[in-house]
């Protein structure tokens, strides 16, 4: 009954056979494999993109902070929502790898909507050089909240970016499990909806450690090289990421393991709903459902032995009823009958 | 009729002969001038801080994004009121300077209250490494609406840094105009009130382009050396820089311009009182008043001579009543007839 | 016939296999899995130092750029040789890294002397605080030359950066191959020699890709955790690295790597030595050779399938005796009579 | 009798009145004053070049770092002189402006080669994305040890710099004795001889504190506007810069004081010339000599009340012919007087 992260579970028997597939004599290092020549030319197709430039990186930081770097400046500010992954989970990575920009939370929710956008874009850059100037705009798909933006919200933010020349950055360390919520395309979700630069994430839905990052104009391609490589995040052996990617998209395993995760998360929202005193915080589209119940609730979970986080107060506290608040996430690997005990705990 | 910014004035006249009467023969460069040997004697004296080490820069951004950075590290991040210059005029300076740390927005108003101070910090890293981890606090006296912190609110703001162990940057670009205000000492307005660091401007008070930098405590006066050294800011010819302070300090020439731009702005204000249809937003403490007026005052004021920044809205527009903010701030050369002859357009 | 690169060849099955068997259930992410525990309690035994912070990264260059943030400051020069990776093969990661410091070239040789060490720390800050100031020393162990300090080499180099305050660090991507040339321990060919922290390689000695930071004073490991994690080189399923290092260490897998590697660079030598025409330039102490040989020799090689990187000169050319050099570098999966058949090809 | 160096002299009179003439009223700040458009249409004028983008800034290292930050990128490695003061004397400041760029040594002297050029620019990126990539070329007219290029010579510099794709920058922080040196005009020793940016020094050559900074090219200006405000040398009260150049320029005054400089300094070398156990070690073709001679000479000027450094070697020794090297800096405000009184020490 494990629910505190998808980047807890194990990597999928068909990713890890990858890995050992690959481990046959010598390779060329650092991106010059073999294999990368197969995961590019089947991400362009994926993508329907066949100009894309691809790279791949070891982490979703690292894929956020290189990426925001190349498509903005220093002196600019990127505009993202105040759960942000970026702004809140990495350390000041994003200011770190873009030499110092800023980050200027859009809304006052999970999900930005076009009009906090703009709003947010046009309180910035009103007094020429003195304020940090307009920089990219990024969105998070699966939000950190476990919401999903429809196609038709991606491109309506996506004009807004563009009507002011700014480009858009698609975090998408969990691109999988929206893709699978949406049932549309990668294309559809990323450059048919104005996105210029997306990360595709294997490290949360199966893999060992490995996220595409996906530029479609691939103007910036050598300058991402230069980034990736300062950053210290180019592998010398690099065959080992391409390899989970091969397996990734082996038979759209990362789709398999998306619509697995997502449907043992409905299983566990619906038993949710069914429950006494629970309440669901956000429309859990994905596979994350933040929900309020009572500490007593809680502790029952937690003696019962499930593992998530209590992401807003504590379980030490002397109110039974005090509602505090969970989050629960379901990866490509929890079964049914993990689901179903842990629900039982719900009485 | 001048009240675009408090920048924008001639530079006192004493402070010309400073610098005049140190253009005599050769000095050494660097800092290492007689005249920066006195003047660290007689602002040590003036803040009664016999160990404070003192630096001169040329510009208050150089001063804050250096100080700040000093206090500080690159995974941190900086409290500040979201009017904080450092956060809307300095173009990222401080986060260029820190290596990339971030800004964090305490509160939704000018002043920053001890309990949004309090909840702010209790905000920030609670997460481990994944956030930034808690900085320096960046309190701005004069605010940048013309506020100006009690010396109580002062010590009940620092006292909120102290118990998370943090230390607390005085923007003090307009020091003197604040001490004016509170008719107290220096000493009381920065380390009696628990301030670790603070900049004293000239700048926007008679000089050509001084601020001092102090830090009470001594130990971080190497390491601010060397960053004001690599970030381009000591001067070679530092007399020149030593010269003004000198006559700034001289006769206590700051206070007393601080004391007349103060005064001019009550009389501005007090017209303000009394005219029909203006709104005075802040209580103007200091030398800054931000107040609304209908479009068609601004205009008038505007076809009148007057020049000053509106900070909400535009001249251009339909509705004559349609209340603009303006910004008005006074400076040490403003003369009470030109304060009378502005408020005579009022009508 | 593959001596580009020891990063090129493949993974030791029982690497492998440790991260197979790592491949089990849910583990918590970020560095707190049990298997990381583990790794942790086994270097402090391996190095004789129960309080070393230890930590892994993905790559060499990670671990050499943050390690050497984190012992200097931007402000500072690093002194290196010519030749380290550092300076050479690492697109300015070192600097950016660090925020900006310098790398200061210690004489012309691979290998650094104590009198040139001395040299180079002289030469530097003499000029207060306009030059960079004195920062870390960085050796590489084996060099990029295929040499390797004794004992008492490193002693003497560390002594004269402890002389002047300076930390020692050891970039170790072949540290294994350094202590089986030497036949040393671990804790010799680092703390007891002077060193303030090292990386041990595992990525050029059979792994996937892992390295080990080991500072052997923990004093500066929370600062590193935070630079590891701003750097975007913390892993969330951070098991398959530690699974890495537990089969790397088992049954001391990892020196026996390096000793048939070792062993294979001594064959290739041997036989260098015996052929007709062919120069080692430096001593082949353990897995790497440098060589000159004609260019008609390296064609007959090129030929006859041999794979390796000439550094001087090309094979284009028209003078057949004009000496290239050629590096060889042997990892732990060569085969003899891969070498043997190489061999032949010498005539 | 002071030599130690040309920002130790006063300000010229007229230099000092143009700032008292620009004393008057209020004038906009950042930039916008009326005296920089009068600075921006003469320079120029003076450079020939209508489409130039002109920028002012406080001190040299800012004029440097911000070029050269502006003209190159992160990954890059600047070339330049081992004498150059971007890397003896700005404690790292082009590595911090620049986001940790590399400098790169070119050759052994003082003054570049075009071979020494193409040998440097030819060994840095020929490993891909793995080195620092090629970045601009620095040179600095008047050198460090006061040699001057030829025209001829710049041209055979940038000629290389251009063949390679590269950017040139000319540190001109004592440009005006170069000129006066050559007898030639600002532009011909900038962009006719291709350089593409140049700092034209107002610092050393009797202002109080101002660097003209002049893109041949526009393009990149708006992004110079941003990093200088992002470095915090934009000056509030810019005035005050302006009028400095106003005066510098006014009636080719820039030249006469250079010019004047430049005669002392020749007065001075024929003095050495003349006299006993002097080595002049450099040509000394504008306005600073450095010379060996033994240390009882150096003591002997020393007592006589002379002001240089010593830069090889020290007073202290018991040894009274050992050779030590002095540096000897002319400024505009040196008088034949003092230099007599000084060669009449010499004996």
């Amino acid at each position: 009954m494990f629910f505190a992260s998808d980047n807890a579970g194990p990597v999928h028997p068909k990713v890890m056979q990858a890995v050992a597939d690959a481990n046959q004599g010598y390779a060329m290092g650092y991106g010059a494999d073999a294999e990368m020549a197969k995961v590019r030319t089947q991400l362009r197709d994926l993508f329907e993109a066949p100009d894309a430039a691809i790279y791949l990186v070891g982490t979703g930081t690292a894929a956020n902070a290189l990426a925001l770097a190349t498509l903005g400046d220093p002196w600019q500010t990127v505009f993202c929502a105040p759960t942000a992954h970026i702004h809140e989970d990495e350390c000041n990575a994003p200011e770190f790898y873009s030499g110092g920009a800023k980050l200027t939370l859009v809304g006052n929710a999970d999900k930005i909507t076009p009009d906090a956008l703009r709003t947010a874009i046009l309180a910035e850059e009103t007094r020429g050089v003195h304020g940090p100037q307009r920089g990219p705009v990024s969105l998070t798909q699966v939000t950190e909240r476990g919401q999903v933006y429809s196609l038709s919200e991606l491109q309506a933010l996506t004009a807004v970016a563009r009507k002011f020349g700014l480009p858009t950055y698609l975090d998408g360390a969990r691109f999988a499990n929206a893709v699978a919520a949406l049932g549309c395309s990668p294309a559809e979700m990323s450059w048919k909806a104005g996105i210029d630069a997306v990360s595709f994430g294997g490290t949360k839905n199966g893999c060992l450690g490995v996220e595409a990052v996906i530029f479609f104009d691939p103007a910036k391609a050598w300058e991402f090289e230069l980034r990736r490589k300062r950053g210290a995040h180019l592998f010398s052996k690099h065959r080992y990421l391409s390899a989970q990617f091969l397996g990734y998209l082996s038979g759209d395993l990362w789709r398999d393991m998306a619509d697995t995760a997502n449907a043992a998360c409905a299983r566990l929202a619906a038993g949710f709903d069914t429950a006494q005193g629970i309440q669901i915080l956000f429309p859990p589209q994905a596979n994350i459902i933040f929900a309020d119940m009572p500490r007593a609730l809680h502790q029952r979970l937690h003696d019962g032995g499930a593992t998530y986080y209590i992401t807003r107060g504590t379980l030490e506290g002397d109110d039974p009823d005090e509602p505090l608040t969970g989050r629960f996430v379901c990866d490509w690997s929890i079964q049914n009958a993990q689901i179903d005990r842990f629900l039982d705990l719900l009485g």
